[in-house]
């Protein structure tokens, strides 16, 4: 990818990979024949009579580089912020004559949970992502996906090795969080484990296969066990790669679930990358899902007696206020009183 | 829509509405304000880094008119033929490189049912429809919908009134199916009572709104009965709109179901003019979908059978086949031996 | 149903049916045939290796009347409360041995937004209801449907005639609310008008179909029009019924927006009865439900830092809020300051 | 579980189990806590007033060993053959008073693709299986799964090693097939390629955790790696488990994909045992399915253009018949003239 090309794709480009795109060297997750696809892709413009949102097609293709081999990159959508009101007044019919402006609309739609709107807007993503991100990923059903089949094809020797200061021992107060860096021989040894361990199925898996590393056959005269079989000796720190479309709506929820401090880190980055492009695409939108989604709460029943009690300046504590210790922790963090 | 705008939409809009756009006479269902939409809608193209397809793009925002108020118009679509490819590649990776050409894996996706590729191209359509046609189609749950809300707004006095030519009696043998075409006095009579009992039920519709026909109130002393009460009293054959929007696995689901001759003639016209978009959209899915799917068969374990025995030259009745007598009836029919 | 059978079925009868079972006065939606089905449903247990719910067992197969004509029964169930615990167990695996009680997990997953444990359990009705009811209600997609066929069949002479305490005006505020309730001569004429177009509107449907009340042929020398056209002159408030059946997950998704004071009483009546039915059925998440979802708020990030600051002692109005008008007022509602 | 019980359960278990099951050796995939679990859940019937069926009873919670640690277990099920048959009904209403038993109707609606009221029964399974077939299953949307989580908890040293007649080479004409079963010492350096692999990973994770075989903290001084990062050092032929419960028509469709003889054998062995719980459950649905789904074939329009020519006499070869070269192997072979 010739440096000529840098000044088409803008600023953006540069800050992502440095301005030093020729050998991209970031995404090494890419082959040539994917870089010259993406070069292909954006190599010229074409006329269209649908809504087109210029900040998303700006790195539309380009990808975004996440964990050490990773990334995400929008490769179609259909739909804007416009788009939603759309929906929204057809729904309305002449009713809306006299609503307000789109952003208010927007946020309307936001606050009431009114979620058709936001499911006439459309993208799709291609990602290269480990296995065990994948597992995680695919239990959000209303998408549409494709992956990359290791029944069929060979994967390549790519798999996910933390970078130090993601490598948490286990959380002594919540079961599926993480605790303090490991760090000194500890952590290297954990480190070497990991590589090892990939490194060494993965050599085992190609010489089940009876293949070299380019793909040629290493002993003509036996075939090599099946594809499918082999694969099963992979880590699931393997990476793989699909195509995932989903509507606006379900990719809120999605985001909303695993942009979200809860998530597992090496499914967040990927939904920090996703949340990115949302905000390049529809602004409106994005601003009104940090304020109404990302930043809200959900206080139950008990809860909102708890905050009137002490609107009306009564002094509450755990004791008296019908909560259970965990909620009530819950609520003093809602409420910037822990 | 001026006529200088002609040119520009090609012969497509005057084969369907007969080269006089002026007035647009055909889809009274449209309002100025609409038309006004559409226009603007097409005036100026803008450019994109997507898919773009020209054949549909022809069209797009044109109203395809469908019985005599409603029509489909595709308002936004996502990917094309080679979308398609494209996903069924990634899914087999490496693999495909020596995968013939793309018509070939289409088809081949198409006869195997590999229907995941399919779902990576989207389409968006702007309905209008009677309400027992809305009620039909909306059984089709893997779409997304926004429709004019009669709880919310006030409908239009539009409703189906069938056409001379499709006023069909019961069919004597199937419980769904229409006999022959009523004739003389028996439909005019019937016609007559469609149109009576649908006008009369939307002047008192409006009767109990404390409305006019133009949305003033009549009486400016009260309130007019709520919305969502009087709209209880329109007939089914009213007609309402929404947009749909679902994925081409789905719209190919939706067509083999709807554009066949057991669907009901009123939503058989609908599927007719989306199977319309569908080709100019997506040219090799549209064929495959013709060969593997509308004119396909499935032939059950004992038709096959039959089959195979005739093949052998045997001379095979109802009687020696194992069938029963409908499912014989229906074997025939799909050999031409009827 | 005779009266010998009130015993078996427990209080809960007596109390829907006022202890008068003989001639089963209430749902006159139900024919003799299926009155006779339901006795023939619950005249005798059978034995079960499965999870069973005594108190659901009891009104199980027995019609809740809903409106004039309609009514809501559970005909079938799969799962408990101690089934969503089961499935939330299966997915923390060893890690539970210490979880505190099912009362608490049931809890937490339902605030914690924790679905899938609560789409392990599964419940079917069946329904009669208007069909604009319908319409509404078949939005929620994620859920399976049998409905009355109007093609192949012939509908009941049956349609809702809201009760004079129902007949609300027009909200003045609210494009889809109701304001006050039409009085005097008015509702009477509204009245008139509705029960008048579905009476005309039902009889030449069977003047089109030539068919009499019972369904004898009228005029044996010609056929009718064909159902699936002659129903297109019924209103939609004739009643249709189905079987309906969804997960747990979707069952509180489906009651949270329609037994909220914003949906239409015609809806929210039926979401009452079906509450009913799950308060039987899983009393735990049917209590968890209603205090971290049916009494719960969600705050945005802007009302939370409202909160905040009132906590801390300041006056805040709606000017140093950031809120628009109508969010401050929504704020105001949650914390009772309105 | 003891002996005494044996005769409870009937032949079938003696069958699956060889007649000892004081010990339970075959599904070593079961703790002790989970087989008291079984043993509880079969120790005493409930009554229900709802639809049972005593075949698919006799096996409800009993494990149908699978693979070389895996199984599938039925928990839960509702509705039966007769549920499919009352939910066509519903929809037929008065019409269906002539038509005629059960069967025929189950029949018409599988070879009609009338698929609603199959979605009127749900089941539910308890499943253990690798983690690569489970990757596989989970592409099946249309269902509701909770599964063990390894963020949460420490998974079993449980990997799956294909039988030495399972150990196949890879097909040199299908891409995703299977050649001739690999022999001698090349198959068993694979194997122990696979096992110390797996081995290894397994003694790694724990390592990485800190934990023993048996949960105890090795070195009581450190935390370990958090569970989320120290699975990812697993192979995919690890054994996880999950809950997964489904409708009758998608699991159908799930079957009809995966007991065929193009998916993969390890995933089709679990499908089998679930269509043994399918002819136990709903023998007619059954039926049906094997005649119009796994033993039906589709002809595309060009095929049985071709067909038609044979049975009118003529002698049709490739090259005259208009499909491709793969096309015609596949219609020869629907044939039985391949």
């Amino acid at each position: 990818m010739g440096s000529e090309r840098v000044g088409d794709e803008g600023a953006f480009i540069s800050a992502v990979y440095g301005g030093n795109l020729t050998g991209y060297t970031v995404p090494m997750a890419l082959t040539d024949a994917q870089l010259a696809e993406i070069d292909a892709a954006r190599a010229e413009t074409r006329p269209t009579l649908r809504a087109t949102v210029p900040a998303l097609e700006e790195i539309l293709h380009v990808p975004l580089p996440v964990l050490d081999h990773g990334f995400v990159r929008v490769i179609d959508y259909m739909g804007d912020d416009a788009a939603v009101v759309q929906a929204a007044r057809v729904s309305y019919g002449r009713g809306t004559r006299k609503v307000s402006e789109d952003r208010g609309l927007i946020n309307y739609l936001m606050r009431h949970r009114h979620t058709t709107p936001f499911e006439m807007c459309e993208i799709k993503f291609h990602v290269k992502l480990p296995v065990f991100v994948a597992r995680q990923w695919i239990r959000h059903r209303t998408a549409n996906v494709n992956e990359y089949s290791a029944r069929y094809s060979v994967l390549d020797r790519e798999f996910y090795i933390p970078a130090p200061e993601h490598l948490a021992a286990q959380s002594a107060v919540n079961r599926q969080g993480r605790g303090a860096v490991l760090a000194g021989e500890e952590a290297a040894h954990v480190l070497a484990l990991l590589r090892d361990d990939a490194t060494r199925s993965y050599d085992h898996y190609l010489e089940m296969l009876n293949e070299t590393e380019s793909g040629e056959r290493r002993d003509p005269t036996r075939d090599g066990l099946a594809r499918e079989l082999a694969r099963m000796n992979l880590t699931v720190n393997v990476y793989t790669q699909w195509y995932w479309k989903t509507d606006l709506h379900n990719l809120l929820h999605f985001l909303s679930l695993r942009a979200d401090p809860h998530a597992q880190y090496e499914i967040r980055v990927y939904a920090d990358a996703m949340a990115e492009a949302l905000r390049r695409w529809v602004p409106m939108v994005h601003e009104a899902f940090l304020d109404y989604r990302m930043g809200a709460a959900m206080l139950s029943a008990k809860m909102l007696a708890v905050v009137r009690r002490m609107l009306a300046g009564e002094t509450v504590g755990q004791a008296e206020s019908g909560l259970g210790a965990r909620e009530w922790r819950e609520l003093m963090a809602v409420l910037d009183r822990a």
